[in-house]
This record gives structure tokens, C-alpha cells and sequence, in this order.
């Protein structure tokens, strides 16, 4: 495999990952998931197969990537957040579950994270929802909806209580407009829609 | 040991567990725990010395299932489900603290649940609870009290917020009847006391 | 090293742990942490260069200490606490966030934790927190501001809920005074500040 470190105690069984990504020990990595260039991956993670991770995240420690949720690129995923891909879940070897569990179009919901968003420690990202762009995700929120491009959301169920900069800083909006006082970017917002004024 | 697979990076010590199980990588069965009949127990968890798992259950991945906590067939664990058994923990090294420690029935605080129950990632749960028979804890839900048969829970505290049919899916009542739209199956509902009508 | 039990499928690598000390399977301390004697350390967990442990803490199944984390002595971490050291993470490989992790002080908050208290499983610890000796912090607790001595903290964000005794008991006051049923130790309390009166 091109330059990526695998630790001695961790299993990559793809093939479908890029350079310069470093996985730790006791991670597992299954073949048929996609992990773009530039990653880490912590420790005590599982990468399913069908599981889709983009260029340049980090992945902290404890973190279950299953089959139907696809991060975008730069994506911080902190450690321990819970992804899940089926709303009404049972054992499948329960015999009144069984015939749920024939077809994955009964159960299987995808969940999807916007380039350069944050998901901080132990957040709970309920099946079928879609974060948007540099959206912030407090830790222990329970994200019950979908999740506007650059909004700070938190609490259970989670709730917006603020927007964020692409480098992560809160934005103080006056009127319509806010200039981001860590990185100088500008923003405009009309309702739940921030856009970035500027391509820097 | 009969047909069980465990995964060459798992460590099974309990003879105790029934065929078709499947342990997989990074997971530690204790000598002492009891496993059923075909079960699936994930990456990285933890079974104690005194745990109970019924046949069929799905463990997902990251549980630790300690001394005190039983659980029936076909039980439905998903990613990172918090059980206890003490609610007034200490670290037991704490002089103050050693007292409590000499001796179980001081601290120790039995958890069950019930047969075809499914508990959400990440759900919290607090010593001493029992879970009834195919209810449904939604994720990240903290639970502080019992929870009746083919109860739907979420929230902190959770609270009941509907009613699900064996099969997972949420069962609609017209007045003390409802039937279930994915299996056909018919229950009566008094109250907090639901029953299934039919064996089918 | 002197009498320290490593499992051996753990990963030790600092020479700063004291006497007594027991790391289980799958956890991983790195060089540069500071263990202190008699600490029990359970699997999967994770000790980063910087974090520190007081003697005689027992760290429950899948936690990770991050830098800037200190506990002090006695602490019980319960099982998957949540740590952090980052109020505005980004992944460090986005480019619009490198500008932030070039240096710790843009980002570092340090997390401090008082002699003797708990914390319940699957607590979440926002960065820049101090916990008092003694406190109790209930399972599934999201704590947003620090927490007083002996205060027992629950609910999501954490509120003060009670008062407990050094031993882990409940205490009830009258007026300013309570006497712990348990082990007899007195406590007197104005306000948020509570004290013990006597040195047992």
C-alpha cells in the first residue's frame, strides 16, 4: 500500500484508502469502505464496509463508522460519537425480526456530514439526517434533524444556538452580515441559510 | 469448544457460552459470564464474570456488560449502550470509599431486560431498571425508571412516547386496539400494559 | 517496572506509573502520562502524553484521558466518560483550521477533577471544567460549568441535584448540618460551599 501507516494492532482490510492516512491501534478498517488521503483514524474505531470517509478528517478515538454514513472532506468526527443506520432497530436473529432484516431497503437509512464539520464527543446522530457544511455538533447533542451549513447546534434533542466560522470560531451576526473575528472570513444569513461572502 | 467462532484477536475465557456465537475482534467474555445460543457480540466489548446474554442477541459494537445485567432473548444492543450497577459509585482505592466495597449486596444493583427489547446507541442505563418485553429505548436515551413491555422511551429522563410491535415497527392504537402495518400482529393496550393478542 | 501489572495485549510506554498500578487489555497509556500508585485502568482505554491520574483512581472500560485532563486522587471514572480539550474542534487537517492548530493555546482548555469524586458512565465533560473533591456526577450528565465539593450534579446541561457524603452516601442537611447515615462523617453547608467538620 502507498504511504499509510497502519499500527501493528490494527486491521485495514481495504484496498480503497488514501495516502497519508494513519490508522491506530486496535482500529478496523473492512474492505469495501472508502477512506480518503490524508485521515486519522484514532484508536478503538470500526470503519464498516460501505462506510465513506473524505479527504483530510480526523477521526478520534472509539468511533463506529457503519454502512450508510458518508463524511465529507476535512471532517472532525471527536471521540466516541454514535452513528447509527436503523431507526427501529431489533436483534436479527429475534424470529419476529427476521423478515425486516432480509433486505437492507427495510432498515438501512443513510446519514450524511457536510465538508469541515465538527461532531464533538459523544454526540448522537440519529439514522437519515444530513449535517451540513462546517456545521458545529456540541458534544452530547442528540441530532434528531437535519443540521443548516455552518450552525452551532446542541443539547437533546439538539437545537441551534449559534453559527460558526469554516475555522471553527462563533460568528456574531449584525443584521444580516458577520466577519469572523479569529480568521476575518465574511458570512451572510437570511433565516437558517449562512453563506460564506468570500472564496478564501 | 463447539461452533462458536471467536475472532483470533478476541479473548473468550467463559466455556459457558452456546453454539453458533460469533465474539469478534478486541472483545473479552470473562470466565464466569453465561452467552445463549447464537449471539453476535461486536468489536471491543467487555462481558463480566456474572453477566447473563439470552439466545439470538446482537451486541453491537463497544458494550460492556457488567456483574448484575441480564439479558432475555433476541435483546437488541446497539453501539455503545451504558449499563452500571452502582449508582453511588466510588473509586474502591479510596479509603473513605473501602468499606462500601467489602461486600456486593452494599452496592450491586441487577439490571434486566427483557426478551426482543432493542436498546439505542448510546442509551444510559441506570442500575437497578428493568426493561420490559420488546420495548424500544430510543438512542441516547437515559433511563431512570422500568419500562413496560412494547414500550417506545426516549429522551433525558426518557419518558414513554408510543408503543412498538414485536417486529420494531411503532404501533398505532385506536382505542385500546392497534394493528401492526409491517406484520399484521394485534395488541391491547390498558394503560402502560400492552399484550399481543395472537402467539403468531 | 517496578510491581505494575500490564496486560499483554496493553500498551504501556510511560516510565511514570506507580507501584501497583493495573492496565488491562486494549488500552493504551502513552509516554508522557503521569499514572500514580495503585490505579486500576480497565480496557480500552486510552491515557494521552499529558494527562495526569492520582493514586488510587479506578478508571472504568473504554475511557480516554486526553491531554489537559488531571484527576486527582481517588477518582472513579465510569465506564465511556466523555472527556474534552477543545470547545471549537475542526479536524487539524482542514485547511481553513490549520492556522488554529499550530499552537496549543489557541485550543487547549484543561479539565481538572477533585479527590475522590465520580464521575457516572457516559458523563460528558466539556474542556475548561473543574470538578470538586468528592462530587458525584450522575450517568449521562452533560456538564457545562464547574461543579461545587460533594455537590451531585445530573441531567443535560447538569444541574446540582444533592450533596454526598466522601464515602459515595447521599447526605440530607437540616438547616446547615447533615451526618451521613452510612459512615457518621458531618458536614456543614452555606450556599454551595460544603465542608466536612470533621477529619475521619
Amino acid at each position: 500500500m502507498k504511504d499509510v501507516f497502519v499500527h501493528p494492532q490494527a486491521l485495514v482490510e481495504t484496498a480503497d484508502i488514501g495516502e497519508g492516512c494513519r490508522v491506530w491501534a486496535w482500529s478496523h478498517i473492512m474492505a469495501g469502505a472508502r477512506v480518503g488521503r490524508h485521515c486519522n483514524i484514532g484508536e478503538h474505531c470500526f470503519i464498516e464496509a460501505g462506510a465513506r470517509i473524505g479527504d483530510g478528517s480526523t477521526i478520534k478515538n472509539g468511533n463506529m463508522i457503519w454502512e450508510g454514513v458518508e463524511l465529507g472532506e476535512g471532517v472532525f468526527v471527536g471521540p466516541h460519537v454514535f452513528f447509527t443506520n436503523d431507526l427501529y432497530p431489533r436483534s436479527p436473529r429475534l424470529p419476529e425480526a427476521r423478515e425486516r432484516y432480509r433486505d437492507k431497503h427495510n432498515w438501512l437509512l443513510p446519514t450524511r456530514i457536510g465538508r469541515g464539520a465538527s461532531l464533538g464527543a459523544g454526540a448522537i446522530i440519529l439514522a437519515g439526517i444530513t449535517i451540513g457544511e462546517y456545521a458545529l455538533v456540541a458534544a452530547g447533542a442528540c441530532l434528531t434533524r437535519d443540521v443548516p451549513n455552518y450552525a452551532l447546534v446542541m443539547g437533546a434533542p439538539a437545537r441551534i444556538r449559534g453559527w460558526v466560522c469554516r475555522c471553527g470560531q462563533p460568528l456574531r451576526f449584525y443584521g444580516s452580515r458577520a466577519t469572523c473575528k479569529a480568521c476575518g472570513r465574511c458570512y451572510q444569513r437570511r433565516g437558517h441559510a449562512v453563506r460564506a461572502l468570500d472564496s478564501k
